[in-house]
């Protein structure tokens, strides 16, 4: 197509490579998050003066290349949040990817883009990243699968970084089928087994608006029958969901200022102001706030690691709110971004293996449950997300 | 002309008003620089993303209004630093002008597309701001003679603010005589009388690179010959030229932060790397500094009031060095920006009128020395300028 009406794709020619036929992805349509390195085509990262300093990749991202070596097609680059940075999908460059599932809502971010893409049915479907949070938001605030891997599973060769301590690349999907072909190729492993044991973050759903965790129960209900033993109700976050963000918020801003640092200061390219102010802020956090947000990033690890064993599972809202509307300001959008990240510091802190499920609404709007398993249990996620969408 | 090698012009169709026959500024060609309005024209303030949020002027900027009724030309709107927070005239958004007398170095800023302008011959004169330097520091890197007057003096309506307790509108030019000719307009006064005293600032020539404490010589000895009397060594600023620095740099961001932040806040517009950092720092100065940097701006007051009654100029020189190499890395430019400052802080904190006069060369590159006076003695200091070239 040559217009794009969900406002999904990075402007310019579309980038297509064809798929191949006879192998496992052959026939599905797929797109990457402009993150992701296709040879050839400069990568643009969101931010305009981005690809002018960096080289034109010559060799495609781990991750395009494994879905291309599978026989997916690649029909497009997508609209990400600048250099990474941003949760709800609204791009000063690029504008605001179309959220289809709640048309007047942001679509989150910053994997907006390929969220749209595939909520829209542009392709099958999209490669993105979460650091912290840009693959779970837009899942749940368009209502698609999505998945935030074990951090180090997958190989993130040719992926633009942002803070590599909690990088990773994950993938959407409309339904559960196509999730699972997909994650068979990126994770080289089959649907797990399902989990026995299913906890219940009374922290994580007590901090999410009360409509969303009303409008999630009927899901955790049916996590309860597949996991097939009564659920038991834990806090998550013992030292306090806005304790994680916290350390998250110290850590992750810092390391992104080291990453982007050299760039910016060799090229002082232009920024959206929240993206500058947040690398700015990053720039600025005190060694002593740094250093206690480490060792507060081991108490998340040892707490996760102490409540997922193999087998277990743990749910929350992916996010306490469904998207919110377009065109806020700074000042409306800042209370909102500080809650999303109390519901998703663990992912970057942890680094476990994170789902967000489609199927509930508020308002009309979707939002995700969340499913958050051992390290390296990522199959088994997706072998619930299956099972899920079975018993719906 | 159709083609903009010197890139003094902001880009797209040039704005053009005719002049008219028989007025004391008929035949001269003006521009003005892109924060005075002109009516029907989008005012573009150097950042790309302000003309969308802000109407498009029905009025002339008094300024433009002045000229235009005194018979002058407009011949385009100019290029500046990105809402005039720019000392050196690199725009992230529209390049760097040529510094036709230093090809290879920059313009000086904010007024950067104005300055090259009037320094490549493209108009007579052309009209730019300063708050904290940014007629004073493009006049002494391209070459010219360019004015700060008096705080207050003119009428800044149709001029795009930045931190009004220190914003002034002044001129552009190649020689005294099209300098004073367009004053007499400006200021509606004829040249005044020659100043009896000169005053040197020790203090500013000593923390000038000695190359240019030294090239500035002998326009000193020329500035005592036309005073005709022997000139007198002061200190301008007793509690420390980086103290006056630190107060300007206190006072004037947080007023700009605070003149544009509605704007920020709502439309989060794109800015370069260093103009959103200083904005940000703008917005994080403590009360207690702000209010120190306001006694400290009383204190300058009284100092220059006392150095300075009607009749006594003192010169300095306008900058501590000639205009940088284009294509500095941040780093390596903010040791520059911040002695800059050291020599340009007394005009936005006591808000006495200052000339820079053009006439010396460093490896090639003009540097400038000013002359500051009382307050509301500006058309002597042009009628100085007028002197100091019949006495070349």
């Amino acid at each position: 197509m040559s217009t794009d009406p969900v406002n999904a794709f990075v402007p310019g020619p579309r980038a297509r490579i064809p798929g191949k036929p006879g192998l496992p992805l052959s026939g599905l349509t797929f797109a990457a998050k402009d993150l992701f390195d296709v040879a050839g085509i400069p990568t643009g990262g969101g931010n305009h003066d981005w690809a002018r300093a960096n080289p034109v990749p010559e060799r495609h991202a781990w991750a395009v290349q494994r879905l291309l070596d599978a026989g997916a097609e690649l029909v497009g680059k997508t609209i990400t949040d600048e250099v990474s940075l941003g949760i709800l999908g609204e791009s000063a460059f690029d504008g605001t990817p179309l959220n289809s599932a709640a048309p007047e809502r942001v679509p989150g971010g910053s994997s907006s883009g390929s969220a749209a893409a595939v909520a829209a049915g542009l392709c099958d479907t999209a490669l993105g990243t979460d650091t912290g949070g840009s693959m779970r938001v837009p899942a749940s605030f368009c209502g698609l699968y999505g998945i935030r891997p074990t951090h180090g599973r997958l190989d993130l060769a040719g992926l633009m970084p942002q803070a590599p301590s909690s990088d990773t690349a994950g993938w959407f999907a409309r339904d559960a089928a196509t999730f699972a072909r997909v994650g068979k190729v990126m994770l080289g492993e089959e649907p797990g087994r399902l989990p026995t044991k299913l906890l219940i973050a009374v922290d994580a759903f007590g901090f999410a608006d009360p409509e969303v965790a009303a409008a999630l129960q009927p899901m955790v209900e049916r996590l309860a029958r597949i996991v097939g033993s009564p659920p038991r109700e834990e806090i998550m976050a013992p030292q306090g969901l806005s304790v994680w963000a916290r350390a998250q918020r110290s850590l992750q801003p810092a390391e992104a200022w080291q990453t982007f640092k050299p760039w910016i200061e060799q090229h002082n390219p232009r920024m959206a102001f929240s993206v500058a102010a947040g690398l700015i802020a990053g720039s600025q956090i005190p060694a002593s706030e740094r250093n206690w947000a480490a060792l507060m990033r081991e108490e998340a690890r040892a707490r996760l690691r102490y409540l997922l064993p193999a087998g277990t599972i743990l749910c929350l809202p992916t996010t306490p709110f469904p998207a919110p509307l377009r065109g806020l300001s700074l000042p409306e959008l800042q209370p909102l971004r500080d809650r999303i990240t109390c519901l998703c510091a663990q992912g970057g802190l942890a680094g476990h293996p994170q789902v967000s499920l489609p199927g509930a609404t508020v308002d009309g709007a979707p939002v995700g449950l969340s499913i958050i398993g051992a390290r390296d249990s990522d199959a088994s996620l997706i072998a619930v997300a299956k099972a899920m969408e079975n018993a719906a």
